[in-house]
């Protein structure tokens, strides 16, 4: 019985970190079972992990990561879901979907199972509008539009890069927040999806997300985190910060709202508070250096804005912490890195006429 | 039987611009009996207004507008709904309420009517989050919070000074889109507000709004349209763009989406079109000014920095038009008439400590 290919099946690849047996697939099976899945391992890489039987799907642990990128593997996470990002070099698909295996299907307010893939290609394929808000919120969207005052000229928009999703159930807190609300449970289902707005910063999670490879791929970067870092649970924010400030530069768009998943477990607050306890100082210092941060003209290309970023991360960021000059370093390593295992890629992101400012 | 009295009963006036009898007001007895009114008639003075009875209000006509601002009263549009404007400079209230008379009562997805007020007087009193988004939006509603990543230094907010609600069944299109979309509705009902960030401009409708006097109300000018000008149905999307840079500046907060109210009728495409054909034009060179227009340090009222604007209205925008020099001369005038009518207002707005830039 042969089903209609799903949207962008050939074009589109689900990346995976995970220590454990992938039973929570069985859930999306519906919605996945098409697409060709990239699992990375982010332990032991001698225990086995079990994917259940009909998906398609390659699997990545620390041995063959080291494998194939020799000393370069320095730059990706052990021991911490970080490690996805691996498998967004890896792949060879224009979009990366990514989620957490502690993420099921949620319901929407009628009762139907939410095709959350679906949902992030839809937010994809139609155009952002970071230069103006829209009260109707997205205008590309069934029964919306542009508003009256709405700029003509700025209708057209700009490709979308990042759709950021989102989590009913346990939200998407730090450990602070954890702890002084342990009961809290996000069940408001908001039917939106929005821009955020050009030269605004956002804490991008990275349980329910997808991009385009080709546009922002290379800004895809999760940091150090895990063993052997002072600080975790700031990959995904990391990758957040310095994929919208190459954004905005690159004239490219996020969007953030639908689609929800359903946030089963919530991690321990007291080993979150361990982790994230540098990065709550840190970041205090962090985020305006990325809301000051300026790339030059010369940075047309993704890589070359990253390297540009990696460049500043260590003369400004450097003098809060050592962290921060390994950091940068990983950061040139990991573009080495993605433009080897991408050579046809290197340098050549499409950039919209004229976007770059 | 004495009913609870609603949130801000003595703090709070709802002004209605109309050319009709305001039976729409019978549909809106249960929430506003209790708030005083501010009525401006924008037509022929000679017209009577009924009122429904039970109503506690004063009402203005040109006539009266002219005998209370003399000369100044030119800075008052005639025969266009931007007169509303004259009711919140003789407002002695902390706070404003504006509908206009062909909203209604909208329901939420559950069928209960919408106290739109009381949802703005929620906005209104709780912050306003500016400076980085928060991706589970108004962080300060029930069941909601900032989410991992968002800086602790930032989560104090800023004061609210603007609520600007939406609209179902008719969407608040301009006259290009009504033309294209003559049956387009707004069922959606999105369950959410959030603040538009610092930097971002919007388009503020003047249907469903609210907003804090003593913070903004001398910026709420809704300039010279209608009557003997060569543009209309801009009047509010002015105000927004001056409000949005003075807030921006000053440290204060904008809010859109909810409350919904159901806006009944659409105006007539062709008659909306001849109005605003100006505008279209006039907006691709207005925004970018708003969006580059720098304030000065000196500015730390409202009225200063609403004057320093005229200024650079009559500089940058009087080369489109020479509208631009009338109506940067009618911003001066305004202010002057705010200032005779609230002389113990005059330049105290409260800014929050240091939130100038």
């Amino acid at each position: 019985m042969a089903a209609a290919a799903p949207p962008l099946k050939d074009e589109l690849d689900i990346v995976i970190p995970t220590i454990r047996n992938l039973d929570f697939l069985e859930m999306w099976r519906p919605f996945f079972e098409q697409y060709h899945l990239i699992i990375v391992q982010d332990g032991d890489p001698s225990k086995t992990i079990k994917v259940p039987d009909g998906f398609d799907y390659e699997l990545y642990n620390r041995n063959d990561i080291n494998k194939i990128l020799g000393p370069r593997a320095s730059c990706i996470s052990f021991k911490d879901s970080a490690c996805r990002c691996f498998g967004y070099m890896v792949s060879k698909k224009k979009y990366i979907y990514t989620i957490d295996d502690d993420c099921f299907v949620a319901k929407d307010p009628s009762g139907k199972d939410i095709n959350a893939l679906e949902q992030h290609i839809k937010n994809l394929l139609c155009p952002s509008t970071p230069y103006f808000f829209n009260t109707l919120y997205d205008p590309f969207r069934d029964g919306a539009d542009f508003v009256r005052g709405y700029p003509f000229s700025l209708r057209e928009g700009v490709p979308t890069a990042v759709s950021h999703g989102l989590w009913l159930n346990i939200p998407d807190y730090d450990a602070p927040t954890q702890l002084v609300k342990p009961l809290e449970r996000n069940t408001r289902y908001v039917d939106m999806v929005l821009t955020i707005p050009k030269g605004t910063l956002f804490p991008m999670c990275g349980m329910n997300l997808a991009f385009d490879r080709d546009l922002i791929g290379p800004a895809m970067y999760f940091g150090l985190m895990g063993d052997g870092q002072p600080i975790g649970r700031y990959d995904d924010m990391w990758a957040g910060w310095c994929c919208k400030v190459i954004c905005d530069h690159l004239g490219l768009g996020i969007k953030t709202g639908l689609p929800y998943i359903y946030h089963s477990k919530a991690s321990n607050p007291f080993v979150n508070l361990k982790k994230e306890y540098n990065g709550i100082f840190w970041q205090e210092e962090i985020i305006p250096f990325f809301q000051n941060l300026n790339l030059s003209k010369e940075s047309t290309t993704v890589q070359k804005c990253y390297v540009e970023m990696a460049k500043q991360v260590n003369e400004k960021l450097g003098k809060i912490d050592p962290y921060f000059v390994k950091l940068a370093d990983a950061m040139v390593t990991w573009i080495e890195a993605w433009d080897e295992l991408n050579p046809a890629t290197k340098d050549t992101a499409k950039i919209p006429n004229g976007a770059a400012k």
